[in-house]
């Protein structure tokens, strides 16, 4: 079993924005299926759930204790890491392992009261890990802190997962060319913007990178409600392959 | 009006604490009036909502913009401010005014990135400052960051809300003695201890505070499992006068 379960497939404000008027918000505020919260993902393999990011807020409810095998962080900013504060006092053992990238600062006191995380040293990005029956990649995005994605390779299936990014370092891109994923999921902000935005991609940059990585398929995330109005507009098509991810969609790997 | 509605009466683990199997636990698993979320009050008057702490995460479903007229914080710990994070990136005007102690740190990147929060420079302690149709004191309070509880006034209204604390400074408890209060709602955080604790007042300490400030009525407050669970227990009650807040709780002002 190798299942991708989108949680939060929003940005740090989510979808709707709270008080925004604009039909983007006002159809998610009256259709549930529509929200977005904060990123957060959950990978359903045999051995358990791994969990990457954590920008929800109700992961308690969500999963028992003993679910989550591990955590895997992009990055420390609140709107992934927001849902470890409450999680942390769970007085049960074992601690939950957390990967994550090089970042000697962290949220807040979430290094200093850790609490059931265990927050293991960073990993050599460009290097498979063996995580259990999940084989781990660290890839290097660019962000405005030290941010990484992960590929995710379970038995023959292999997915890019890359947020939060503005382009892609030359050394990632050529990694995903060197060593093909079926799909990726990037960060994708904002619709096409005049000049590409600068902690994130656009649809415009995010097409290119998909198309210059060679992956069959392309999943957007990390949605802000200005590309969901975007999108909503007739004529406003994606291409062929690509498809914007939404709360609560599962995809069966391949 | 006046009306005091408890949205967060839990410490920062909330109940259920993620994977405890204690009896209050498992109750407030199967009930959800049972459950207690982390810190934050509304208080209702004519002119809208004043907010007393965040630790709750669905804010921006609670209330509309516009409802909000401005948030008081006792403290920057995370189960305090947590559902700041998600609502600052409203793009509405005018900005809400937020009152706190002087904390020249904030929590993570809040004071970096306010979007719509207005931190406003710290008032003064033991002078009452008029907020529209509410009138707030803050009172210096016993904790590991810089904290402050708020007396409360609307109209011939009085109630004290203190936590977090372990015990209560002199000149506070003394403040509250010289201008007596309705009802306080207070700091209890564990059953009685052997000693009390360093953070956060055990039943001991919160009852002997209240009984020193001549207030009628004490709501108790950032309750968590352990306490929970020895109230469930027979032969411990509480005295006359003195109630367990509950979230979702309102009390009409008196
Ligand atoms: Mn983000
Ligand atoms: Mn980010
Ligand atoms: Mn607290
Ligand atoms: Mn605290
Ligand atoms: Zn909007
Ligand atoms: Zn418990």
């Amino acid at each position: 079993m190798f299942e991708i379960e989108f949680i939060g497939t929003g940005d740090a404000a989510g979808v709707p924005v709270w008080g925004c008027d604009c039909p983007a918000c006002r159809r998610a505020s009256a259709d549930p299926a529509r929200r977005r919260e904060s990123a957060c993902v959950a990978v359903h393999t045999e051995t358990g759930v791994t969990l990457i990011d954590a920008g929800v807020g109700d992961l308690a409810r969500r999963f028992a204790f003993g679910q989550i095998r591990r955590i895997l962080l992009t990055h420390f900013h609140m709107d992934h890491v927001q849902g470890l504060f409450p999680l942390r006092w769970c007085e049960r053992t074992p601690r939950i392992p957390v990967h994550r990238p090089d970042d000697p600062i962290g949220a807040d006191d979430l290094y200093k009261h850790p609490g059931v995380l265990d927050f293991r040293p960073p990993l050599a990005p460009f290097v498979e890990h063996d995580l259990g029956d999940l084989h781990i990649t660290p890839l290097p995005l660019r962000h405005s802190r030290p941010t990484q994605g992960y590929v995710l390779r379970h038995q023959r299936h292999r997915l890019a997962y890359l947020t939060d990014t503005a382009g892609l370092p030359e050394t990632t891109l050529r990694h995903l060319q060197r060593h093909p994923v079926a799909a990726l999921v990037l960060d994708c902000h904002v619709p096409p913007q005049p000049r590409p935005p600068r902690n994130h991609n656009d649809l415009t940059t995010a097409l290119a990178l998909w198309r210059a990585s060679g992956a069959p398929r392309l999943w957007l995330t990390h949605v802000g409600h200005h590309l969901d109005d975007w999108l909503r507009q007739p004529g406003n098509a994606l291409p062929e392959g690509v498809r914007v991810a939404a709360d609560g969609l599962r995809l069966a790997g391949d």
